[in-house]
């Protein structure tokens, strides 16, 4: 076993909020969230799941790596659509729950819908009575998702 | 039942991903994971999770409702300190189970450990076998957070 980037055992509350040990939280399912955010734009690009295999190999190789849920499998971000992300730098919140990553977006784009980023759409608050609706707030799509996927 | 925000049935892939609907995916726990964020700077301040209700109750008010997983209650965010997160935009995500909140965040700061943001913390990576570590990345404490919650 590679043994680079053991995680810290979780210590007191003290220990984790104020110390310089990176103890990562990882939920009931192995999973910590993780908030990938382009480093020099700051928009938010999308937000995916990290297991600590997952997480060791993005700070071993500087490339996100995320777990999948769906597929249950280690997803190297931009391996099959060279939409590499390259870690600029990684935060933990105050209890080491969460993980934002400052990246550099290769290629076109984050989103498999063929967007920038996956937070395409802004939520507006019904109003008498209506239900809450979505609108479009970017560009548009940046690449043809089939183009590069290579389905439909 | 308050009915001015029931959000939609979740349709199929295209709808999701394309549609106007709003249809948030809650999970297992019935939560979905909500990042703030300052609408202004573009700071990540926090990661928090909303259920239906208190999403409902935030878009209702315009002010960042979660619910804590901790306490198992809604959390008024700013509630207790003052530090109120006011909604300027909601985004969601292509498969609708992530929300990014671009907030005014107001008073101090959005950590309870006194800081701004709870991204106070970068991550670095271990080198030659060494385990990674945290250092410091902003300007420390804005407020004293015994000053604001009333202990210690």
């Amino acid at each position: 076993m590679d043994t680079q980037h053991v995680f810290a055992l979780r210590g007191g509350k003290a220990e984790i909020e104020e110390g310089a040990d990176f103890s990562p939280k990882f939920d009931a399912d192995g999973l910590i969230p993780a908030m990938a955010m382009d480093a020099t734009t700051r928009e938010p690009l999308m937000l995916a799941y990290m297991n600590e295999e997952s997480l060791r190999r993005t700070l071993e190789i500087g490339e996100a790596v995320y777990w999948s849920r769906s597929r249950k499998e280690f997803w190297h971000k931009g391996a099959t659509s060279g939409h590499i992300q390259k870690i600029v730098e990684i935060r933990t919140d105050c209890d080491q729950d969460a993980l934002v990553l400052l990246v550099e977006q290769i290629g076109a784009g984050a989103c498999h819908t063929g967007r920038n980023s996956c937070f395409y759409r802004t939520v507006k608050a019904g109003t008498d009575g209506g239900t809450a609706k979505l609108v479009m707030n970017g560009s548009g799509k940046s690449f043809e998702p089939a183009a590069v996927y290579g389905k439909p």
